[in-house]
């Protein structure tokens, strides 16, 4: 019944318009009462995103599940990626809304605030990961609000090309992006650690000093971008 | 007239609660007519961000007016920072409507577009100056998203505190975790320089090489974070 309802509304949508559709129009198109509507969708702008509850709720799980083991910026990505599964479950509804809530400002505010949800969620997950960290708060919203505008460029980008071409690829590259900025540390903690500048090459640790990890050395010219540098610490840290 | 009316709506909205206000009321205790109000405020919700269609408006202006001198990155940090100014104007007003827009859905929705106006009109600038890059448009619209959020943390913690202490510091220190991020690439452009990895540091241009730009070379533990890697780089780049 949730589907036919989806499915009634957005043929009514397309046909005549959103806002000149009426929930007595879909139910009566879908041959039930508006009580089943209203038992499913909270008003009509939820039958245009069925499925953001769901994605909220299963993007809370799999943050909540996370543990220690996972690299917290890595672990949003990946949390946001499940956004993007929603959405290529389903490519030609996928696109119709997207035309749909560009032409409807009703929807696009709607849309505004699950967005905002999405990002609360990563936020909230970061901060607890980064609780101890001084700024932790402020790098957990930057940090999510990189990751929710990296995500949605990709899948923008895929919906005006009408769901055709590789979604993941194209948010993959997107959310590569924002871990070139924002990094990944790998599992060995150097808490303490700050690299001294300039500095030289490691060498093999003296009698008594602690023993040295690997180094990487990054050379690049004053005049180089520095997103294209810090690019080139993620290759050498294997971080791709 | 215009602060009369602002003035009368946040007196009755302290008083009787936002939803229980309506522009009738805000008219009688302001001693004007409907009309008048609406000549200055579409709607309801408008009255209680009057500044923002200004502050937009400065906001675009002030970026329409950059030049090829000004850093991008940079540019649009002091861009989000006429919003700060906005606020900070008139601390108690900020403060009030704070805590109003934190109790009232419609407004926290308002609020939510209008924050993506902002972002839309800092991504656009970057686009434009970012257009010859590839992926010019996907980092414009994280470094956008990136700089609205690290001025909103900064700022939502001002007004919790009651507009108390030094927003601008605040702001400041917010938006330089974000360029530490994004980096701000010196003038001297090197387009089609890749750093070598592993590579040695710069040497004297042999007879008939081009010569060699400044190098900087960063020495960093692997399991470092990478954000210390980056403001390591920052620090070694003067770009603070």
């Amino acid at each position: 019944m949730r589907d036919a309802l989806v499915a009634a509304a957005f043929r009514l949508f397309l046909e005549r318009g959103y806002e000149q559709t009426t929930v007595d129009d879909i139910v009566a198109l879908a041959g039930v009462g508006r009580r089943s509507f209203f038992r499913y969708f909270p008003s009509k702008e939820d039958v245009v995103f069925p499925d953001h509850e769901r994605c909220l709720a299963d993007m809370t799980a799999f943050l909540a599940a996370s543990g220690g083991e996972h690299e917290p910026v890595r672990r949003v990505c990946d949390a946001a990626r499940l956004v993007l599964l929603m959405y290529a479950e389903n490519p030609s509804f996928s696109v119709q809304r997207y035309r749909l809530t560009k032409k409807v400002p009703g929807l696009r505010a709607y849309e505004l605030s699950v967005v905002w949800r999405y990002e609360r969620a990563l936020a909230e997950y970061l901060r607890g990961r980064f609780h101890d960290r001084p700024g932790g708060d402020l790098q957990a919203d930057v940090i999510a609000a990189a990751v929710v505008a990296a995500h949605n460029n990709a899948l923008r980008s895929w919906l005006r090309s009408d769901g055709q071409g590789d979604a993941s690829a194209t948010v993959d590259h997107a959310l590569a992006y924002v871990q070139s900025a924002f990094g990944a540390p790998l599992a060995t903690p150097a808490p303490t650690a700050r690299p001294a500048f300039p500095a030289l090459p490691s060498s093999p640790a003296a009698p008594g000093e602690e023993p040295q990890e690997d180094v990487v050395v990054v050379v690049s010219r004053r005049g180089a971008p520095l997103w294209r540098v810090v690019q080139e610490i993620e290759t050498a840290f294997g971080r791709d």
